[in-house]
């Protein structure tokens, strides 16, 4: 079927590539980055020079996927297409929306007739060749007209065995899709995915600093490992109960290089996470892993916090300890 | 070749098939259970029917792995079986043993001449068909005598894709088994290994808990969800960052029983997560994720804390707060 | 000076006590119950019969000091107060209002000519005979009016000695009340009171957990130990570095009874520590230790956790773990 | 009585001069610093050149409190003097060593008839003054034997209120020291104590870290705050719940300094939370804040982490995300 994708950067681009190769979908294409139309044009896409030129270039009923960064840019595009669009047409945004603003936004477009389907999509730089996972939320009749683009995305069941005592449940889960519910679902599910990727991340990066650290000087010498972490991360992708791809991607990069000394250390996060832990306390729901996934990102961007002073100006208070004036010798060997 | 195996159970049973079918190694048999040894005698195997029968069915030099649960039993059976065995024979603990254990252990059995191997040996009950992924501890001319044993059990490279760059490095790893150190490293990477399986398995707990909470009356009607959570489960293994094994296994018992009503909420820990929350405290390395992990299991074994009825003493004190004397509306329908 | 109050609870009823007693300022008084109104009128205040009537009987510019549960009921009553009142008047909320709600509510009454301040109140119970703590948002010139008010309500010096090298800083500060900033402030910074709060209470509710648990069965004979909790809160109170408030409620608590088992375990919690952890997590702070302190009362007011049952899932699926169906002797041990 | 003291630090040499003059005591000192035993022979004690010397000076049965730094130093002291020492002496270890260094020590100096007593200290550089709290453990005859000692160094009732209900229980805590249980109790229950303290400091150090951080950039302008830091620790030391000891030395601190930027962040442990956290696990008690406030500590001494770097390895994995190669400018303004 035909489809419109504004937003062509690392996920919007490679998504474009997958309709038109796994669906024989026609792809028309914008993004204010004129290269990247020329090259999705060159591979078979319909390039469009604006929004406006985009809009008119698709039939009614239009189906626009909008992949852009979540936030401004994203409200501000719908803002513009909505203007040249009419009622029956659908958008899509597949971006990492805040679900709230699904609700919304979706609100807001009902009043002139315009469907919204919000799709959180997993798959990273790897949806090209893997698929991508989608989480989705919208009305039903039009989430399931849309299905050919969903169908054609999605990994499908691949090489991954088929879970027993699915028979009688929705089969587009095992194809990697799945409708989550009314507008906004799609988000929260993908939302709540990328918590538990926060939580599961730290649980590695937990485990391999204890085992790196696990030859330090204020340990018994008889109580010293020098451990080979990367033989560990490549034998743990095999038969452990420990497998997964985040595993995979982890040896991968150790393989490359041992120390990760190419990385500095300091580690972003997007909303989700926090997101996340709103949901959480709003729900009464423990999310102590979670959490403490996102706090320890939080305090990587930090070279040190005030909490940090408070605590040395009350050990100064009660004891009078004095805090070295910067890292000390433990500090320096315990840093990476 | 020759090997002997102390302990039938559902980990030493399957070892000893495999250890027969894969490589064609002789396997000598005990365990107090008669039945177990008739079993595997049934399937090619030499059963024996005390611990110095055992010994004395094994030729010289001996090789005998032990695979009890850990502490007094493993620890007794040991010290029974040094006394029928000799210098230059080998003892292999391929149980869920403390690493210091094993260190003094060691200790103890070279001044005698027996060599001792520990062996952290992950698969569960799936090892006999998907192979054990195992971290050894021991000399290393010791642990190269036993490598066909190993290479047996090992998964093998299977059909999961080689990781790239590791032309160089220890072909051992992606076989699905690794050398870790000397004597108490082997089981100190496999103790750290359950340590990020808590912190995992905790990491999805949460995240489901998330999705099963989202349709509490506590939130507004127009952000609450109704989820499919098996579908979720099951989608999320195709395409998605959060893709694993243990994801597999819950997307399974979901397909099986939506509400998991089938299982109480009460959970056990074995002592591996607490090791290895003193091994980071040894380190000095925080530890969040892990150490959350193992909590919410201590909690989940409690009614209530005295911690609680702390803070309800204390609120009642400064506010004349009265906390309600049971599980109150809000608590059971939150509850599961 | 004049000031009606409406909301004659366990707080406010002792506010309008402390003013007629400290400040001899005359209070008109409203509450829905007319029994709370009566009391205090016997006691010296004005009552009133409704909203309109409690108006009437303030003089231009009038000040209306509002102390009922945040949320719903203050969102009202505010609302049917403006309606009858005049440009020039000023609102005071002092219950446990969202900061946020504050700016937004503040902003509406500024159009009308409605001065608002925003009064984070901490005391409890005890602020008839301590005083309270007062923290306080709002316009320089309101608040500034309104300080006979404050100076009545607060603690004063007290015998509290005095900090040294305050000498050029604020002095209300030392009398127990602080004009924290515009409008919203003062609730934000009573908010993080309250999230400390939690953090304080939480550490000792676990250090008393610990003392509580040291004689169980689990630890070696030589390792246990049976304490007498009321004594150690005792004997904490006096030259120990824990000493506070919080630590002589609990001490009281524990000289009644020795167990806590006049209290269920189930805590409730209120709004406060919620926000400020969103708050957190706005500012990107990490905040381990108030987090953990609001989870632990979630997960207080649940039988069991639907994480849990994942958790159990998992471990069935790969080790074949089955947990008891209920508290097995090890959680009836440990339970309170 | 007579007693004598080894370890004139700054615990140590204050507790000689408090028994000197509370209780009249005739105190012999020893320390390998010279001065500090002159300093304290000037003020009326009895001076030692040797261990030997001291031991000499004292008249049997010996009492003798050595005031170590935990753990080496104060082995090897108390071995030394125990070949001075005679049946019937007595040995007060009232350092913070660990409790089960207490039970194994007293059961070795049993077998040559000399009693041992552990005193876990709380009172810091502040005791001379307001005296110590006093956590004992030991056989009661010897701790009955020592009460003089024990009622110099208390604080006594002071102006603390007295608890209500406390009138048949033990008046020794009212005083400020408990006889906690036999040997090993006195320091276990000091270690809980610290383990507390860890927790207090960091709920307060996050609260105020949210104060300060509420005005950052990042924060819509309408919800941003510049909150004075020392006012807001000053006004709740009178009459708010969370007013302590520990605040009362955060404001002192904090009304030198405002930004405490005479702390370099870096915190220190001793191993008292390291302990705490051990025992929390040995009795599976959940003791999230005080462990998560042992990891801040820890997180603290080390620039970046290993387990950062895994993270965002990770990250570039499976989102081609590229962290900022140092602090990046969010990082420095949040940073202190």
């Amino acid at each position: 079927m035909q489809i419109g994708l504004v937003g062509l950067g690392r996920m919007g681009g490679n998504i474009v590539r997958r309709l038109m190769t796994k669906g024989q979908h026609q792809v028309v294409v914008y993004d204010t980055n004129v290269k990247a139309v020329a090259d999705l044009a060159s591979a078979g896409a319909t390039g469009a020079t604006s929004l406006q030129d985009f809009v008119k270039k698709l039939s009614a009923p239009r189906v626009v996927w909008v992949m852009l960064p979540a936030g401004k840019i994203t409200e501000e595009t719908i803002a513009t297409l909505r203007k040249s669009m009419e009622s029956g047409d659908t958008i899509i945004d597949g971006g990492n929306t805040f679900w709230q603003d699904d609700v919304r936004r979706a609100g807001e477009l009902k009043r002139i007739g315009i469907h919204y389907v919000d799709v959180g999509t997993s798959g990273g730089v790897w949806g090209l060749e893997r698929g991508y996972c989608m989480m989705i939320g919208g009305e039903t009749e039009t989430v399931n007209r849309l299905d050919p683009i969903f169908a054609s995305l999605a990994p499908g069941l691949g090489e991954i065995p088929r879970t027993s005592g699915r028979e009688e449940r929705d089969p587009r889960a095992e194809q990697g899709y799945i409708h989550a519910g009314p507008v906004g679902a799609g988000h929260f599910v993908k939302m709540v995915h990328n918590g538990i990727e926060y939580g599961l991340m730290q649980a590695y990066a937990e485990g391999f600093d204890i085992l790196k650290n696990a030859n330090i000087d204020a340990l018994p010498p008889a109580h010293r490992f020098d451990l080979n972490i990367p033989d560990i991360a490549e034998v743990w992708r095999r038969g452990s109960v420990v497998s997964s791809w985040l595993l995979d991607l982890t040896a991968a990069a150790l393989a490359k290089n041992d120390t990760l000394e190419n990385y500095s250390g300091f580690v972003e996060d997007s909303g989700e996470g926090r997101w996340t832990i709103n949901a959480a306390i709003d729900e009464a729901v423990p999310a102590e892993v979670i959490t403490a996934a996102l706090y320890a990102r939080f305090r990587s961007r930090k070279e040190h916090t005030f909490a940090e002073k408070i605590l040395s100006a009350m050990r100064h208070g009660f004891g009078g300890h004095t805090e070295p004036p910067k890292l000390g010798d433990a500090g320096k060997k315990a840093a990476e």
